[in-house]
């Protein structure tokens, strides 16, 4: 088995490395490290062998968060992944494994929790760190909004004004307006809310184009 | 000798822990690890000795970055500080220097890096991370900047209007204006410029009440 760990703190690397050569002492043949996310996919396209990756999500390179994720498992389909990362909203860790991760760890836990982690995936199971309350995510009223309504949000988000969104939507000012005041009732929001960092902060901040 | 670990990731303590037990087998008495900043403050505050620490400028808590190292100073005036954070601006070294850091690693150098910190300090010396470039900070145009062209960036960045930077600053709108302008050019930024990103980019964006 060859694990490959992805993370921009070699110190991390280190110590996942130690641990993982002593919990495995003879199923383990090697274990590779990467400190970005172009690194990371340069060495997927390679043949490498790679049995588990043990991936943070926010790593410096053109790549990050969900979008990392999901180019990974399209370029290595059914990999065995474990996010093991700073943040540790219930939503990122919902859309991770909704992308196909096999665990979310966050680093907040101890290291036993991703050693945890590792064993239940090779294991075949899926593992979520206990600290992450992925109940709340499921509730979370982000889910209650229409695809319009994401739409408007995260335009708005990025800086786009609304008259610019109906343009390039083909909508009516109104209806991109109806949307607006709709999806803030929905998040209990008020109007002068600054959404770029209300994403950010839910862990949606990926949807922006920016991590 | 006794070291302080402040780190919110129990995995950066661990293995800490584990090459100071290693680098000081006779000297090291013991390793105390908090993971927020209220709990550093409060270690601080107690009797408890320490003699070095290893600080994290961003970690969860009411405190963070520059400020957080300024009042760990003024509690414990002298204490031998190695600062070990993900972020590695020029500019952020350079401010928690000049706070009285005697040491600023970043976490995407290995760990001997931070050992080595730990060491030079222990020895009576200042460390600077080599892939920090504190010439870099120096050079950085913002120290042309006048103390009240600062205030100004500042206070934009902090969503402040021009007007209302004025009344609150006691000058005419003429003068907040051109402070304005003349610290975008040389910070040889445009006008559209999210400041509170910017600032947050190089370092400072302490300056604005949040990390």
């Amino acid at each position: 088995m060859r694990i490959l760990l992805a993370d921009d703190h070699p110190i991390i690397c280190v110590a996942l490395g130690e641990m993982l050569g002593a919990a495995f002492p003879s199923t383990l043949q090697g274990i590779d490290t990467v400190a970005d996310s172009d690194a990371l996919l340069a060495h997927l396209e390679s043949e490498a062998a790679c049995d588990l990756l043990v991936l943070d999500l926010f790593m410096p390179g053109a790549a990050g968060s969900i979008p990392l994720l999901e180019r990974v498992l399209a370029m290595r389909p059914g990999l065995r992944v474990v996010t093991y990362t700073g943040a540790n909203q219930p939503m990122l860790a919902q859309q991770a494994l909704a992308a196909g991760a096999r665990a979310f760890v966050s680093k907040a836990s101890g290291p036993d929790v991703a050693l945890q982690a590792v064993h239940a995936v090779l294991g075949g199971q899926v593992f979520v760190d206990p600290r992450v309350d992925l109940d709340a995510a499921r509730k979370h009223p982000w889910h209650t909004l229409t695809p319009g309504e994401r739409g408007v949000i995260v335009a708005l988000a990025s800086g786009h004004h609304l008259h610019g969104i109906a343009l390039d939507s083909d909508r009516s000012y109104k209806t991109v307006t109806a949307h607006k005041y709709n999806a803030l009732r929905k998040l209990n929001l008020d109007s002068k809310t600054d959404l770029k960092h209300y994403l950010s902060q839910i862990g949606l901040g990926y949807l922006l184009g920016s991590t």
